[in-house]
């Protein structure tokens, strides 16, 4: 336990505990139960957050784009300097320290990745199209183009990145960029962690003396939770990372509004490889290794963790199986997020392993000392088996699971024809080519395209950068907004709404769209400076 | 009658008759029945015309874009020619001949537009992040990011624009830019125009080699043609203008679809406007027979018709209400596009006259002659009449009316506390202010960019610019996507989805993401050229 912990949530600047059921953090490792005790937020505190990020918007889209980026650059400073985070992301989520000190500095990076963002100004898709009076038949208006934040956003922590994809994760900072006050839900497996870092924006939002309602945390395990922020008529957009399941509820809920919004689910994708007969012939052995590498990162925790490789059914084949098998038998048992992180995923193990025709080639020795242990797991199957059994097989395996499938013939036709019209939409492929493949990598390409929203080319899927040029999304289900990224600088176009000024006189235009804005814009069809 | 016309769909490339129900278009200033009779495509049919177009989608999609940029072309080209096409238009929708020549030319340079818009290429969104192999703990892989199409289309012809939101109208124009093969569902009231055009697009894709599929045009009144299109599971977006309750039902069923897809509705606005006391004072009479030379365009049948004024409740306001009812005494009646159009017209005139309150200041003369006749009619009411009834008077009435509401007292923090909260989301919201109102007018401003898509200074929201500037949506229920815009060039951005190449050999990327790519992209941060 941290003394700094007092079980609060954070309602537009005031520290409050929750007024509905109580719940507890348990250590993974441990199970034991931490200190201390958090409660869910009431329907009236849920109202306070919400109500508070409404009276917020008018004030903090109108502060300065120096404001919001310092905003964002004093979160991220807070963070990398607190003394107790990382112990409690620790005990809350059985993380190893180098992965937190990773994640956290993915964290803090990302939120100055937004304030560079904001400060080039270049988000704000400037357009100015200077008019014409005497143009006939008809004068031309003068129209000038910028977006402005969509209004109070909803984020929802996710288990699996307690710093990068929860309370002042991507999401945060891209809706914050934007302009946008954020409510989030506490992830309920890391109530500790959300507290820490809740405590750290509502100190940096008050530092730079923003309205208190820019930033709320709420919490609370149950659905109606949820619910009930998503269907509160002032919350303009949802950004949720974590189940299918939950997802879909969120969207269904959001639809149902009388004022629908969009929501922004990041969902579910088992990241198919495809590794071709020259890759194969070359490098079988590195890429079983490479595969196994991957898988184990975060125990497979995470949204891009590669759970299906298609391979030649060849010799060489076997040689890539048997390195793979030959690195989960020797990886230990980890840890994994909670104790029904852990048992889902031995359900879905054991599942995977009563399909006929499947075979269990390797698994990692069990570790008992381990509350919410995982012990990965290796498969195999031929192509046959995957087809007839594809509805059980292609499905997500949340944790360090794969499965090898053994193509046999011309591989490439196969996969096309058979094959990816079996996969739902993905957040990644992964190809691996040697220049002998490139005919056929080529013609699959063009198919993953529709299928993921990035492709990987002999490497693996794990490990997102945060660029201009990531993305982190793709079609349904691995996202319900196909045409978005929730990682990378285009994260905050999911906050934006544009609107267009026609005709209005100079002074009542906002700063950005006078002439010469002094940032990137597009005018009269050229791009400037 | 034209002679050209054979009652025919066109399936993937080959004309052919509906196998459903029978139906004619009919002259709305005679009501007669005009021949060639059409018929609803057979659910079969339907399946041929998505099917085509998913067959077409690989090499459509890889079609270089000079030719999808002349594909535009020579459609433009084509309608511009047509001998054929003014008459039917004219008869199948009582629009007059200026309107006509304004409307075809509207639609061939919309399609010129995105034929310039293709070959520029900016659209693609084309960005670099080189790697570095060198950088540690981990390498940095090279990341590319470009857009391509989502998919087959689905676009809904409206009736108000036969050319310009109809079967080669923007929504095509767009899809067919972006790289996707489109299905067109004719608005059943001018089948005879959408032959025309239908014939017009099918011939253009032959002559450019194209798949036949790229397009197809389909017929059918119920509300069944419409579902079985949209829940087709090759369609992967939907675009659509007309009625809220048609709009709601097609994103229900596409919502409900094993792959939810985006609709793009646009549905409904009543574009109000506010004049400020100082413009009101400066130029009274002006803006009131401004306001009804607005509502007249089209008869009010514009998406962008401005139904609702709110003026200072001082004197000046009777020398605009009168000027404004003398412009409506004086106007003809004209006719409306359909029987049923001018019936909800009509009964739309006869509930506001019942609220009470409500005044009906002026009305044009009946024109027994037509069968589809519009009389124009003005309503006045006060505030408080205006709030009692706001469920009642702040809806669309589609056709040429408008209500002008008085407002008493400091009109601008009036309208932000009591008048706006009540007005759901809105395609346009025009300010008149002179110099005097721009500190009311600001904060005015501020609170219209939440509600509204483009904000209109001292002028009126009909007429839209396609340029780049332009935004053609707003807040729900406006549009069901209010990030994006059904007219100018951002139009194009609706039917893309973005994909990333991770560590892609050179010879594998596109052509449009190598180095140095020869058109607009951002590359390590910053803009090229």
């Amino acid at each position: 336990m941290t003394d700094a912990l007092t079980g609060s949530m954070f309602l537009a600047g005031r520290a409050e505990a929750g007024a509905g059921e109580i719940f507890h953090a348990v250590d993974p490792a441990t199970g034991a139960i931490l200190d201390p005790p958090y409660a869910a937020a009431s329907p009236t505190q849920i109202v306070t957050a919400v109500t508070g990020a409404h009276a917020a918007l008018a004030e903090f889209r109108s502060a300065s784009r120096e404001t919001r980026a310092a905003l964002l650059r004093s979160i991220a400073d807070r963070l990398d300097a607190d003394p107790d985070l990382a112990g409690r992301v620790r005990a809350e989520t059985g993380i190893g320290p180098a992965r937190i000190a990773g994640e956290r500095a993915r964290t803090s990076n990302q939120l100055r990745t937004f304030a560079d963002v904001v400060t080039e100004g270049s988000y704000l898709g400037v357009r100015i199209d200077h008019g014409d009076p005497g143009r006939t038949p008809l004068p031309k208006p003068d129209l000038r183009h910028r977006f402005i934040p969509i209004g109070p956003v909803a984020v929802f922590g996710a288990s699996n990145f307690p710093l990068a994809f929860s309370v002042a994760g991507g999401d945060t900072a891209s809706a914050l960029a934007a302009g946008c006050p954020v409510v989030v839900k506490a992830h309920e497996a890391h109530p500790g962690t959300s507290e820490i870092v809740g405590r750290i924006i509502t100190e940096a939002v008050a530092e730079h003396g923003l309205p208190p309602g820019t930033f709320s945390l709420i919490a609370g395990p149950s659905p109606d939770t949820a619910t009930a922020l998503v269907t509160h008529p002032a919350v303009r957009a949802v950004a949720f990372t974590g189940s299918r399941r939950a997802g879909l509820a969120l969207t269904v809920a959001a639809q149902q509004r009388a004022l629908p919004i969009p929501v922004y689910a990041e969902m579910s994708s088992i990241n198919p490889v495809f590794v071709l007969s020259g890759a194969l012939a070359a490098r079988a052995a590195e890429i079983g290794a490479g595969l196994i590498r991957s898988v184990l990162t975060g125990f497979g925790q995470l949204c891009t963790s590669p759970g299906l490789v298609f391979v030649p059914d060849d010799p060489a084949a076997t040689a890539l199986v048997e390195s793979a098998a030959e690195a989960v038998s020797a990886a230990e048992s980890g840890c994994m997020l909670t104790r029904r992180t852990a048992e889902s995923f031995a359900a879905g193990v054991e599942q995977f392993a009563t399909v006929p025709g499947v075979r269990l080639v390797a698994r990692a020795a069990p570790d008992d000392r381990l509350a919410a242990g995982c012990r990965p797991a290796l498969f195999e199957t031929d192509l046959a088996t995957f087809i007839r059994h594809h509805e059980d097989l292609a499905v997500e395996v949340f944790g360090a699971a794969a499965l090898i499938v053994r193509v046999p013939g011309d591989m490439v036709p196969c996969l096309r024809e058979d094959v990816l019209p079996l996969l739902e939409g993905q957040l990644t492929a992964t190809i691996h080519a040697e220049a002998i493949d490139h005919a056929g990598a080529a013609d699959l390409l063009a198919d993953l395209e529709l299928l993921a929203g990035r492709i990987v080319f002999n490497g693996w899927p794990t490990g997102v950068e945060v660029n201009d040029a990531v993305i982190h999304g793709g079609p349904f289900p691995a996202t319900t907004a196909p045409a978005t990224t929730s990682v990378g600088t285009r994260a905050i176009e999911r906050f934006l709404r544009p609107v267009a000024y026609q005709d209005a006189p100079p002074e009542l235009l906002p700063r950005e769209l006078r002439d010469d804005p002094g940032l990137w814009h597009r005018v009269d069809g050229r791009f400037s400076p």
